[in-house]
């Protein structure tokens, strides 16, 4: 199944739905939000899926949310060998960590904002892999066992801050810089992690295409070497890095510009959207 | 005014205090969690300050929690010349900002675990300071309306991490390697926050000796930097960094070992005292 946080014009606070054909169906009764759903465990998504009556909403008459609220957000640094190598650098010999401050949480079909401080914001396409139970030093067999699903997410960099700093932690946290969604999709429907289409596609035109058989470290890698000494909290994103393509490093270089939308698409996941705008 | 979260054998749940004299006053009725209480605003500093009944605990009957659960630490690095200096770096020319995670929340009093993923963890005494209320694209001479209090911070570093990783997430994020605490001082109480004595102590000896005034970028400019594209929250901390004498620079180096104590003390603001214990 696909859940989604959402607003509606007609409803009262945020909302939890789940994607039922073309429509949303509410389930906030179920549970408030995606971290909360996620809590109640299997027995929130065998009561989601045995929904008869519930509300339902044409997928346009939504104002998504990011899709999920999690503690932290884990992201991965150079995890596909060609964008490694595209950036000039030796494709690492353990995940290299980094993270995304949450006041850069943002949602499907949100604009980004091209904040001022920065001239070179740039796109990553990425599957965003949300936990779904407390994970602390997992083995690397069991460690899928700590997985609820997938997500779309955009490490949004601003390029300059990013070198210029050293430490990326201000030029891929601002305001807006990660836009996570529409979908959180269960693992149950992603029978294989690394074998997923993904795509970075900007104006329509793909700039990133790979699959995720291609990443240096996998999933299951990733929740085994995170959690041995930071303790994954359910609904906690792993941001699990970006192929080759990426805007700074093309010749010439293909920085973000007021009005260009960029698409984060991966197979059996979804697409996530969104427009850039200036300050 | 200090206030702190803490727990009791003789009462449910987590608690918010107020120091008066040497004990604790329970003000729970007024905010559950120190977030909450600066939501409120001046509002609960004057009810706090007013109280007359209320039930009060020995300071050794409580038992600490970290005195503050931000939706994000960020942090500065080579925020003392000496300390940039020690370390071979140039002072930079404007802050530097990292974070620590959240699952690395620790309180007074609790134990530290020495991770067996590093050989190489090292103390950092900092100055902490809480935000009092949302704070984007502050003008320096108004930031610090926009702070609540101050606390102590050990900015807790596994070396062989930070250095080997080259971003520093890991190294400074691991459970348990952000103690804050035991209080968070109200700023009235702090008419200069650039005039603070603050000393690191390991097992009694004072490793860390400076005073706020050695900040490169005192805690206004920081308020107005990182608020440009990083919207700080009620509740957010900064850890305004480190001044010289920290462990893997000394000569010869003194790292944590099992059993060794280390205290944050900083002038009217308090002490933060944790025992580092074997994993």
């Amino acid at each position: 199944m696909k859940i989604a946080q959402f607003r509606t014009k007609t409803t009262d606070g945020n909302r939890l739905g789940m994607l039922k054909g073309d429509v949303i169906v509410d389930i906030t009764e179920l549970a408030s939000d995606a971290v909360t759903f996620i809590n109640g465990g299997s027995a929130n998504i065998a009561a989601a899926s045995s929904a008869t009556t519930r509300t339902a909403y044409a997928l346009d008459a939504v104002e998504y949310l990011p899709a999920i609220n999690p503690s932290k957000i884990i992201a991965i640094g150079r995890n596909y060998y060609e964008h490694a190598i595209e950036g000039g650098s030796e494709p690492p010999k353990s995940p290299l960590l980094f993270t995304k401050l949450l006041n850069a949480l943002n949602a499907h079909n949100a604009p980004v904002i091209l904040h001022s401080i920065s001239e070179q914001i740039d796109f990553e396409a990425e599957l965003a892999v949300i936990i779904g139970k407390r994970a602390s030093k997992v083995g690397e067999s069991e460690a899928l066992d700590y997985v609820f699903g997938y997500s779309c997410i955009n490490d949004v960099s601003a390029r300059d801050l990013q070198f210029g700093d050293g430490q990326w932690v201000r030029g891929k946290g601002l305001d807006g810089f990660a836009p996570i969604g529409p979908f959180i999709t269960t693992k149950d429907e992603i029978p294989d992690p690394q074998n997923l289409d993904i795509e970075g596609r900007l104006n329509g035109e793909v700039m990133q295409t790979s699959n995720t058989k291609m990443m240096i470290f996998n999933v299951a890698y990733l929740v085994h070497y995170i959690s041995q000494a930071i303790t994954l909290e359910p609904g906690d994103v792993i941001a699990s890095g970006t192929p080759e393509g990426v805007g700074v490093f093309r010749k010439p270089p293909r920085l973000l510009q007021d009005g260009d939308v960029f698409e984060v698409v991966i197979q059996n996941v979804g697409t996530l959207r969104n427009t850039f705008k200036k300050a």
